[in-house]
């Protein structure tokens, strides 16, 4: 349930409404990022539902009350209408302008992540990716630098004046990650980690959010709520490749998946074409064909030297490939952006689940 | 095996080339559409490979002996580097224009398929679709308009010059729909159903083979052998979504398969984001990102009223809808161009199977 | 729509419904083997289902009118309470007891076709396997010994007085192989191949419907309507495995199919072990397994000499390992059908789809 | 690498063998529940194989050294040819007798978590779940009674004397959860959460993981070396369905796993048909089948009144429904354990991936 309160409403009536929701047992929550006061109702409306709604009209200072028809509340386009935009160290991502964040997979040394920040920023990237902490498969794999990698990263970002974003993968170094990045990553193997969740929600960091390889959009926007009912409302969803029968390609790319969150929630929306594919030769065509789709930018891994890289070196672009495809990727950028209509305007009411298939 | 006869080679010395062949067990076959003879040898060649090259050893008017490593032969690039070209009454698919398929799901009536193929004509679709045998998972569901059906459609090509594209669904049927249609549409569900394929592969027009909605690109790729060893080269592939475990959108559509197919293939690529999202409003978003990833064309939906469509509806675009987006494929199509890469170069061996998934 | 006549129902009573089914425009079907006089109303049925009804009320001689829910009628346990037997030369299907459908994945001599007909039906086997036309992926594998295989079938038959089961691929093909098979078999590749369907269901004899590899519950049935509904009603499910992203097998078994068959349907229900694992030592605790899970039977692939089969020599099991595994086979059905509840009771009514997933 | 030492081998040639793996930049592990000392080598021994080989060669005291193919290598029957046996207040897993872990979802309060485990153990239980920490899709359900949950727990062992097994969502609750349980339970979100892996591996308690819903097998067996590679080497593995496109039940369970871990892995394999299915109607055949197909056991979940549960209500068994499914369970146990063969008994080396799929 969400509550708008009038455009004079004073700061008495909205804490009024505070009130009553939490006299049902509910929790309100204040919606960031609008003009006017918005109150989301968190909780289990269900039970309480009519007689919360008699107590609200007969209250002053409410323009409307609207149900959510959605599990997922604070993530939903019904709740928040516009597109959120999120600030880091003045680069803004959600606005329409096109985000790309590029940098090795992991931080190997410092050498190799200066040289790397310094490429890709002099190529027109905007934000700062690497992983300290790395997530592997085998116990017995490269693990990452770690602090050291972290402090690696915040050298590179006074270097370049890129912000960084870079992986957390346990609540007790979510302090310590968020003291050195500019945005937390959350991975596809944690999607569902909800202290994890619950953690960089309370770190006041906005939060990229991975979707986890075998998740539903359904669950990645509950998992996204996680964060924002924590307390961030700045969410990035990021498209990775989900897991099926096809053996050619390491993931397969959902892109639909983009018009698609457009459509049903107001989070900015990045694709990585760099772990989906698995190769570096496939990036350039489905990161073109993300932008396309009307994503919001781009994450690729870049490695001064691919094939000496301790992790993901097959999927890796050089400098010069990466400089490259960021030219070919803002020139198509601002062709579509004047081609996309308004992705979630659509004629009539939309239903996303339950159809057959064929 | 791929033998390239020298440039000044006699017919004697192809014609002895194909009798050794022969004399192995094995079969030739002529590539076409390529300027040098070109002789690929199809069978079970290990067993007799050593034999045969010690021949081909010693004879005269060869220029390269080449293995070729994929088990799809004639519908590998190794086997034959170029683009393959299709032209269908003055219509080019494959040599880097932009092919728009459009129509209805099915011909309803002769006004409605008029009525749309003017329609679509006017706004640029190169290549009119229709349906006269439709697949329908229920027994009890519109089978098409048949034999009815393709007279209308052989009028909507006379009416608006496009060439006319409809599904055949039966060995049987081939025959007749030939007769009418100019090139012939193997649906998802019969994409190895091997009957049909090698009686499409004798009847003398180009192919359009959709993906199976199950199946691997390995096997879609055999498949289209199965048309290719049966007589008819000219084979479009049509990537229309496979399934997955999400439940938002029909089918997931598969994008990655367009670069990666031109790498393994010389056959033109077509997208259908109709049948893949299932919603209008997905279909405009997910053909342009098609273009960009690189597709040879696009093929929609179209219908004067879709809220009425005996089948498909939910899917189909309205005429308004459909010409807004050929303008908008056309101006990013033009872009793209100019900014792919050759999509089948790339640094070095390519090893597209046996990755482990992350 | 069902309508159950009474007890006492004249001819003419029920020729009166029949008449009336037809002036709606929807067509009569006599349900087979049942007691009473069952007549299934195919067709779209909702826009008349009012002025339908209200024409049966006024009738006599009949005692139920019941709504059937689902997309499938004629396979729907709602319209066809008894479980389907199917005898086939003197052995039944579908009666509690175990069906063992044995034999090679191809008939590749008349030596080895009796060989192996002797020793499974030795062994127990109560129904004799062999293909004669085979669907393989490549157009250059060994593709069948085509009429010469119907002929050793036949005389295997004759050999051990075991009923034949053998695969047809095409319509054009139908009668020659209903000509010498006992139980036509539709393959994975060919479940919504509907031209087949169709006429396999006028051949007159029974037929085994593989279930489509990457096909849901809900298609399998919809196909099997195609059989029944062209006139078959002796067909028989096999579950053989599903697509999945797990590369250790070669399919995912999917048992839960075989509750669940039992409960959405009258068919009788049969698992091939073979095809969906891929691996000869799998074949019997996965056998095992589904007889423990209520199936009717199980199909798998046996050779004199395994590893040197044309075919599927990997999953083949030996003469002894087949005797082996089918005594084990028969003791646990002895055990589990006295400890099995009649599987489509359950407690209300149940929702099988449209659930979330975890 | 495995170096088996012999069996007269004296505790200081067995301290030089450890010391020469560690001169190579590499980890010793021994062995638990072998009667010879065992010695497992971790890390990346690739670059240092040959050098560490010769000077293996010249030690004394080694009775073999073996390479393990496999990327798991704690977890793999080739460094640990015999069953892993758990032993938890005197009740055994894995030696051949039937584990039959049941109780509620959730531990809702007192009374309902001791009436539940006094019917359960009555009915033959030998393992007592309930869940205090629960992982939930959305941040407004029901997450658990925490702490007191697990006191409830305590309570209800000590009423059973059966052990507990709950489930542990952090590493920061793992040592107040392992106070509280005899066995912890990683959920299937969390399969590839490395922090909470780590941090059970050293809690000093068996742990049990399950599989993650999109997780291949092969990663199923990695996470569980990073617990084994922790210090824990009691691990049972838990296959509680996976992720497809069909969509008539939750997931689809995998009993094919069953057999082909026997094979892979020492550590015993338990099979959840609740979550797998989602229908208390499936629970009783797919048990029975995962029996029949060899599995160490069962987890089931049980309440006193399965629709007022507080989640999962609708997989959930009656007392009554419990009772009798485990008697059915047990006979059926007894009698397939005469005819299970040695399952990881095969014929020749086998090869369980990279196969292609049909």
């Amino acid at each position: 349930m969400i509550i708008v309160m009038s455009a004079g409403a004073t700061d008495q009536e909205a804490e009024a409404v505070r009130t009553q929701i939490r006299a049902h047992g509910l929790s309100p929550h204040d919606n960031v990022g609008t003009q006017r006061v918005v109150i989301a109702v968190l909780g289990d409306v269900a039970p309480v539902r009519e007689h919360l709604m008699s107590k609200l009209n007969s209250m002053s200072g409410i323009q409307s009350v609207t149900q959510i028809s959605r599990p997922y509340k604070l993530a939903s386009r019904e709740s928040h209408p516009e597109d959120t935009v999120i600030e880091v160290r003045g680069t803004r991502i959600g606005n329409g302008t096109l985000t790309i964040m590029a940098g090795p997979c992991s931080v190997e040394n410092r050498e190799m992540m200066l040289e790397t920040a310094t490429a890709v920023a002099k190529a027109g990237a905007t934000i700062l990716r690497g992983g300290a902490f790395k997530p592997r498969t085998s116990p017995y794999s490269f693990q990452g630098l770690g602090l050291e990698g972290l402090q690696y990263l915040a050298e590179a970002r006074q270097a370049t004046g890129l912000p960084v974003i870079t992986e957390v993968m346990e609540p007790n170094l979510v302090d310590v990650v968020a003291q050195h990045a500019d945005i937390l990553q959350v991975g596809t193997r944690n999607m569902q980690n909800y202290s994890l969740l619950t953690a960089v929600g309370k770190a006041g960091k906005p939060v990229m959010l991975k979707r986890g390889y075998g998740a539903t959009i359904e669950e990645w926007l509950m998992a996204a709520e996680y964060i924002i009912s924590s307390g961030q409302p700045n969410v990035i969803l990021c498209e990775r490749g989900i897991r099926t029968f096809e053996t050619y390609t390491r993931n397969t790319l959902d892109l639909t998946a983009v018009p698609l969150l457009h459509h049903l929630t107001h989070l900015p929306v990045i694709v990585d074409p760099s772990h989906a594919t698995g190769k570096r030769w496939l990036v350039r065509p489905m990161a073109l064909a993300a932008v396309a789709a009307g994503a919001d930018g781009i994450m690729v891994e870049v490695h001064p030297n691919p094939d000496e890289a301790l992790s993901d070196g097959e999927q890796s672009l050089t400098f010069d490939q990466f400089a490259d495809m960021a030219g070919a990727l803002r020139h198509i950028h601002d062709e579509v952006r004047t081609l996309i209509k308004d992705p979630y305007v659509s004629d009539g009411p939309i239903n996303v689940g339950g159809d057959s298939k064929h």
